[in-house]
């Protein structure tokens, strides 16, 4: 698969030596370089102190805006670096939701998250705010023009997921941004799962409020993740909180709330993950995202056709399309088990329960599956071992 | 000052060779454990990926929910640990805030923080609560006896800062907080700058609630912190934000918050600085808290004489009992610059600025002052070292 240094890019891995990993949905390998800076920048603390090295870094401190403005095409005062996805997204939803009402409506996805789908239901809760689920094709993706025929008066978010926690599903994420602008209604848009995985370019989906974590395919530190807040949104929403950092204290009675994307951040920072968090989309971006992202939905497509061979095992990825995530379940093996034995030997996967994704699994009526995600520095000799683990386990 | 093996402790801080740091209510200096825990989770992570170095963590990263647990003196499940003290806060602020409404009543002090005043001034916008700064006494704590007589049926949160982030005060929190139970309000403790610095117990205080954060005088690493949520309030209040760790989401329509404190995290955590945190306070519990915090006043308050006899220097701590932080200004000098020479000698401080503290700074005709915090790893040769520099510099 043309153009990847793969042999250098898995020396640049410390942990490819020690494991086979189709986690990285969960947390992708971190590249030796982003886990010098990391741990670099915390040796600095230690010896400097922690806001005096944070004074020396200001400049890679500060190139972790410029990095993810560039890999996401926006402007770096739209980029607000925060504590993980799960901020990122509560900022720019409660900013939203702060301007909702009885009777309004939030429309999202079958493939909704958990995390999100709670706080749609307590928000009906606290402000009697209805959630319409717009149902897919038969093909697993939202249906645009369903969707199409949902917009009315009463919809005042289009909040959606891009890629699942679940599987191989890409949501047309573009084609929901124009029925947004054409209603002007604001758009959150949930991608966790994608950014890293395939290239994301906010201008072309014309989202207001994009949600990214650092640790899964952009292989950056546990504990950091960004929002994109686009300048138009910002003009129309005020972020739920506010503290020293995102706004000031002009007068006793008195505060701005300051330029930019930094309104959604606060205070105080995990500045080293903050740098190792630029540190992974830079090497990213050297990697190049095309390169990257067609090498490992080939891998993923590869691994799906191999798994579908074995006895018992049934795909259940959605989408004309797919990413690098691939699920199956057995017709008759412990899922968790299978995954504990696989670890047992060095194999790392995840299982994904109805819990996470309650419509979809619901709808297909699953209980579990096990999760194999794949990134661009995993091989084709890693798929032959994996296939023979799984064959062996479930023989 | 007796019982610290101080040489011992120097050892073990890698900062004290490279730095005077009196800037521990920035960030106080991580001992080498600390440092050497988060770095080598990192590597841990890198080389077995996030999730399942967490796996093989799980015993330190709950032992860290039990140190804690032993410093304040509560039940283990009465403990979130979160990205940071502002986070920590505003959980707590925004779960009892969702139940007020116009004119119910918030009573704080003058030495409140800037991060929490400002979403005083935000509900006071959103929902028409009032907020009511309880004065101080001459000698600069808040008058408890002025409290008593500001309480009524409108009040529906007491909110204080234990130890402004400006100097050496310390406020009577035991006292406010049999005011605070005798009226059954909700009491809601910023102990931001308290905890590792003097002996904090909960269950003497009899707050409801307390925000704390790693980086000060607990000497953890930064991007952590914690919230004491005490079994009584979660029995009153809702976390503001729910996701898939608080939450449980059981059926499409239908949500469970889970027990204990955790309904105050998130998913996504800073892994390693969890597990640091966690090393942070056992190390502090191993120095002893009573010795510890005995000999770092001790320190305070020496400082705080030599300064007084540099021409110019005016000491600004408020209190008759005062803590670690010693601020001072002086005649002629640009405190700023004053704060650069030193850094420039390898000597941390930090100025603390209206802006941060508006009510107290504005009522005493304060803009500006140099913060010298102090640990009880620092010496007296230090302060020799420190009063030479200042008496050098503004002579």
């Amino acid at each position: 698969m043309g153009g990847l240094d793969v042999d250098r890019l898995r020396a640049e891995t410390p942990g490819v030596e020690k494991v086979l990993h189709f986690n990285n949905a969960g947390a992708g390998l971190m590249p030796g370089p982003v886990l010098d800076a990391v741990t670099g920048h915390l040796q600095l603390e230690a010896t400097h102190g922690g806001y005096e090295a944070a004074d020396i870094a200001r400049p890679r401190l500060d190139d972790t805006y410029d990095a993810i403005a560039g890999l996401i095409n926006c402007h770096r005062d739209e980029v607000a670096v925060v504590e993980n996805a799960t901020v990122a997204w509560n900022q720019a939803f409660y900013a939203v939701a702060e301007t909702m009402g009885a009777g309004d409506r939030i429309l999202t996805v079958e493939a909704e998250y958990a995390s999100n789908f709670i706080q749609y239901l307590r928000l009906k809760e606290t402000r009697g705010v209805e959630t319409v689920i717009v149902p897919s094709t038969e093909s697993g993706e939202t249906d645009v023009a369903r969707m199409t025929e949902l917009m009315d008066d009463r919809v005042k978010l289009i909040s959606v997921c891009h890629i699942p926690t679940n599987g191989g599903l890409i949501n047309p994420v573009a084609e929901i941004g124009r029925l947004a602008r054409a209603a002007d209604v604001p758009y959150l848009l949930d991608a966790c799962q994608s950014v890293g995985q395939i290239p994301v370019d906010v201008a072309e989906i014309g989202c207001d409020f994009l949600s990214v974590t650092g640790r899964k395919y952009l292989r950056g530190p546990r504990g950091t993740g960004f929002l994109y807040a686009s300048r138009r949104a910002m003009e129309r929403f005020t972020p739920p909180v506010l503290d020293l950092h995102s706004a000031r204290w002009d007068a006793v009675d008195q505060y701005t709330i300051l330029p930019g994307a930094r309104r959604f951040e606060n205070w105080e920072n995990y500045e080293a993950g903050k740098i190792g968090l630029g540190v992974a989309v830079r090497y990213l971006l050297d990697v190049g995202m095309d390169a990257a992202s067609k090498r490992l939905t080939g891998l993923a497509e590869s691994l799906r056709q191999r798994l579908s061979n074995l006895p018992g095992i049934k795909v259940r990825d959605l989408g004309r399309e797919k990413g690098g995530i691939v699920t199956f379940s057995h017709a008759e093996a412990d899922l968790e088990k299978l995954a504990q034995a696989l670890r047992a030997q060095h194999i790392n996967v995840s299982t994904t329960k109805a819990t996470s994704t309650q419509i979809d699994m619901t709808r297909r009526r699953l209980d579990r599956m096990v999760r194999a995600s794949v990134h661009y520095y995993n091989t084709e000799s890693e798929i032959d071992r994996f296939v023979d683990a799984i064959g062996a386990l479930t023989r």
